[in-house]
Formats: structure tokens, sequence, C-alpha cells
């Protein structure tokens, strides 16, 4: 087998705040080889996420990527050598492919799984069909838990995770309400992803009043990617045996030195609160399950969603920076090389 | 039937700060009747409890007296007559009496049982087998849900309602480590309610070196009366999938202005911790379930208690602002009249 070159992003410096372009270095080297049970996968699109902020910087997380390695993350590809008997030359597969070309996967992980590009569009494999839709699912419905005709709040509420988290609990029959940042994303929820309300926390100088008025009959889930003094707010605003899904916390820039908040233990005790953190990865054995609905929705027309491209895998991480200032709408994917499904 | 007059410490003024005496006022006039379902309960034991803080000041709260109202409280005595067939002339029963010498209760409501003082000093149907108990059981079995072999870590570990978390949680097999104000109630920890470790947080200067030694596999279900500093360093050594019940704040002093603390939500992304309040009310329905279990382990031997009684009604309100100074030692309860029983 002809030995490849394999371009790669690698973390060059750990984060302090947001991450920058300038943290990352593109380096070319032979590709991997794949061993007994592994496959070597040509990548299509990889990903970046708001979680990567935590993975690069100096305080402790759930995942880290140490420096000198190749960027860790999602991406889909085809398989151009296999030495596992789960998976054959030419199957498209999800992975934690990390921004390169090449990637060497053990596709008995349940990290991996197969697409069928006839589903959809390949990219939804990472997005609507795929991580986002995902996180959101077991985010909102594991956790979460809202019952029909309760008012679900979304943070982030335009974006690849917020947007499914709207239109899941839609269809669970809640009353939806979405926060999102400029007209544009707070028109998306409106128009596009149905959230009955939607407000704009840039063009408010009372969010309380704006949730007030947006959830006349209060606040029984909170779905929070952003936490900050969002959360905060909300907190206070919630129902009794309200439950609040902390799936990320976009909002605060750094964590050391540590941020102060409002102090939310009161909250919490007179309200009856449930306040759960949770990271979709502990839900792996659980994804074939929940993407058995979530293809259902889709073929039912029930889902909307909405991709950014970056173009070449040297823009990852000018993508990457560009999640934290809001620029992208949607799903961020970084295309590195033509997908040959379109 | 003659009429009874009546003495009852009343709230004068809310509080904005740690109740005071000074908010209270003795008034005597005639005991309420008691109409159809209903019977007249003379008093013998009422509580002073931790959460009456919230009861009584200007902040939203799950339970609030209004000025120039009976202070509302647990309390037992013996039915002196019964409009109910529920209940007989003679019967001890617990209920919601207020600070004052005779009630009117409804026996149909979950928030009143009777009592066998044959069981157990009629006292600790008010504490070790009372509301101190339940709210232990509750909290820790149901909201914090420890599993055997798991750190559990309770604060006010000496208190009626830590010192019973506590022991549930050695009898279910944990290891249990106490946080404690003071050498006394820190020993009262090691040598009478069993924990393997305890902490006088008033004689360390770094508590969170302090945790890392008393619990060195780490924390995994923290049962918290206090809130505040406290709550702040151990959510930052909380175990993967750890649970907090939040289940007092005696650590703020008062909720307005909103004091401010660490942002918390970080750690309850990257540990997926699971935060959870209780109000003990709620599980009113379950209170025989939980009882038949306590009192088997009291029985068995395995329940150790303290008792602080206060003496006549009048001192109810020194009684309560004892409880914030941590002047009391284990359940705070105020002896109306002389127990009969004894």
């Amino acid at each position: 087998m002809a030995q490849h070159r394999n371009r790669r992003v690698i973390l060059k410096t750990r984060a302090t705040g947001l991450p920058t372009p300038e943290l990352f270095d593109v380096v070319e080297d032979d590709a991997p080889e794949p061993g007994d049970g592994e496959a070597l996968i040509h990548n299509i699109y990889v990903t970046a996420d708001p979680g990567m902020k935590g993975w690069i910087s100096n305080a402790v997380n759930y995942a880290s990527v140490e420096t000198g390695a190749t960027m860790n993350s999602f991406g889909v590809g085809v398989v151009i050598q296999s030495n596992s008997p789960d998976i054959t030359e030419g199957d498209y597969v999800v992975a934690n492919t990390g921004w390169q070309e090449y990637s060497v996967v053990s596709p008995d992980q349940a990290s991996v799984r197969k697409v069928d590009p006839a589903d959809a569009l390949l990219s939804t494999s990472l997005g609507a069909l795929g991580h986002s839709a995902l996180t959101a699912y077991f985010g909102l419905l594991e956790v979460g838990r809202p019952n029909a005709g309760e008012t679900v709040l979304v943070s982030t509420a335009a974006g690849s995770v917020g947007s499914a988290a709207g239109q899941f609990a839609k269809i669970k029959g809640c009353r939806t309400v979405g926060i999102a940042g400029g007209p544009e994303k707070t028109a998306l929820c409106l128009d596009t992803f149905g959230y009955d309300a939607a407000i704009d926390y840039k063009a408010t100088d009372d969010l309380e009043a704006a949730l007030r008025e947006a959830c006349p009959n209060g606040i029984d889930v909170y779905y929070d990617n952003v936490g900050g003094d969002t959360l905060d707010t909300v907190l206070g605003l919630m129902n009794q045996n309200g439950r609040v899904t902390i799936c990320g916390t976009a909002a605060t820039e750094a964590w050391v030195p540590p941020p102060t908040g409002l102090r939310f233990e009161r909250h919490v005790l007179v309200s009856r609160l449930r306040i759960q953190g949770f990271i979709l990865f502990d839900f792996q054995d659980r994804y074939e399950e929940a993407l058995t609905d979530i293809r259902q929705w889709f073929k039912e027309g029930k889902i909307k969603y909405r991709e950014d491209i970056a173009e070449g895998l040297e823009n990852a991480p000018a993508a990457l920076a560009g999640l934290y200032e809001g620029r992208n709408t949607g799903r961020q994917l970084v295309r590195v090389r033509p997908d040959p499904t379109l």
C-alpha cells in the first residue's frame, strides 16, 4: 500500500482564554499505518466545536489535547484500508479523526460508526444526524426530561446543538423559547427552528424582563450552552422542580483565575431544582437508539438545520476562533477535501 | 368544653438577616376551636429549625410566615378534643403546630401523624425518629443516592440532620466524612456518629487541603446544609457523576442583596455533577415508608442522636437565634410544658 503524506493541525500552545489561530500549526508527515483491527480513514469533513475551548485550555477538563499533538475533533471520511472485520474499504465512517487528512481508527470502539450517504448529506453525519443532534437528544431528553406542555428555554438557540434541542422539545409538545445573539439568529429561531418565542440577548438590557415576557408560565427546563450571567438570571425564573442541563459554558472566556457570579444554591433549594452536567461521550453506547428517533424525525421533515463549512484543513483554527465570536451559523465544519458523495 | 387560654409566639417583624429574639412577641388569647374533621392538640414540644431563617425573611422562599401570625413550626402534643374519626383523645401526634400551647390540626393531612410513646422518647418524634431523620433519609437516599464504597461528605455533620445523614450513609456502606464547627462537634462526629473522618472548619485555613486529606478517593455525594464558600470548595473535589444534595444554606446570612461566589457550572459540566435541591414536605406521602427503615435502625442501636431542649415557649426565639451561632448540639426543641410521658 502506498504511503500517504498526512497534513495535520497540531496544538502549539495551550490556551489561557479564547482559542486563536496562533495556538495551532499545520505540519505534514507520513500518515500512520493501521494495526491489527484498525482501519485508515481518508477524512472529508472535520468539526470545530465550542467544547474545544476546554480541551486546549490549561483548566481541568473532561478531555485534553497535549501540546504537539494533533488537534482532537470529530470527522467523517471513507475507509481506504481495513484490518478490521467490522469495516470495509469504501465504508463511510464517523470517528474521532482529529484535524488531519488521514486517521487510524479502531472500528470496535463505540466512537466509530458507519454512515450511509444515501440517508442524507454526508456532512449531516457530524451535525443534524450526528454529534450536535446526539448532544441535544441526550441532554434534553435524558437529562432535562421535559414533559409535554412545559416551557423549555434554550441558549445559543440557533446553534447546531441549541436548534436541535429546541426542535426536539417542540416534537415533545413543549413551549420553546430561544436565546440567541443578533437579529439574524433570532429570526432563524422563529422562522426556521419553530421556537414559540426568541430573545436577542444583545438587544436587551433587561434579560430577566425579556424572559418573563417570553415565558409567562415560568421555565421548566433550561438547556444551557453558555452559563455565566444568563444562567444566574434564568435560575431565578425556574419553576418548582425545574431542571437545568449544563451542556456548555461558552459565556465564560477563561476559568483561571476562577470567575465569580451570583450564589445559586438558594434557588436550587427553594425551587427544588436539579442542575446536571453531561458529556455526550458518556452516552456512546446509546447513539444508535437516539439516531433511530432522530432519523425518523428527519425523514418526517421535522428537523431543520444550518451548516457553516470552512474550506481547507488549514482554516480549521480560524473556524474554531469564529465560534466564540458568533460568526458561524449552525454546525461549523471544515472541508478537508472535496466531498465525493456530492 | 372549657375554653383554653393559648400563649403563642408571633412574628412581629420580618428578618433581613439572621433571626433574633426581637423579631418575635409572645401573646395570649383564647385557643382556637376545632371544626368538623379537626382536632385540638395540647402541645408538649415544638421545634426550632435552621430553615426558619428563610420562612421569616423577606426573600422568596418555599414557605413563609406573615407578620402578626403565629410562628410556624413542627410540634408534638396530645389530642384533647377530636372531631375527626382518624384521631382520638389521648393520642400523641406530630403536626405543624406552630409555636403555641394549643393547635388545631386536620388529621387527614399528611403532615399529621400519630406517634407511639412506647417506641422511644416522645421528643425523638421531632428529631431522630421525625423530621431530622426524614430530611436526611430522603435527601441522602433519594436525592444523593450513594452507593456502597462511595465517599459521602456531610456539612453541619454533628447537627440533627447531618448526623442522621452520616449514619444512614454508614449503614449503606459508605465512607463518611463530616464537616463541623469546633472541637466538641468534631469529636462528636468521630466518637458518637461514626464518621470515618471529621474536619473542624473553624480550625483550618485551607479547607480544600483538609478535604483532600479526609477524602483520598474524592467525594461522590455531598450532603450540604450550608452552601457558601464550603460548597464552592467541595464542587471542585467531586468525583465524576457526583451528586450534591442542597438541603440548607446556613452559611449565607442574607440573600438580599444577592451574594456572590465562585461560578459553579464548569465543575458541573466537566464532572457531570447532579446538584439537586429538595424540601422534606414534598415527600410527605412517603414518611411511613422511611420511618419503617429508620425505626428498625434505631432498634438495632445503629442511630445515635443529640437533643438540645430549651425550657418554655417564650424561649423559642432565643433557641432559634442560637442555631445560627452554633450554640445548640443536636436537635433543637422547645419544651412547651412538662412531658407527661416521662
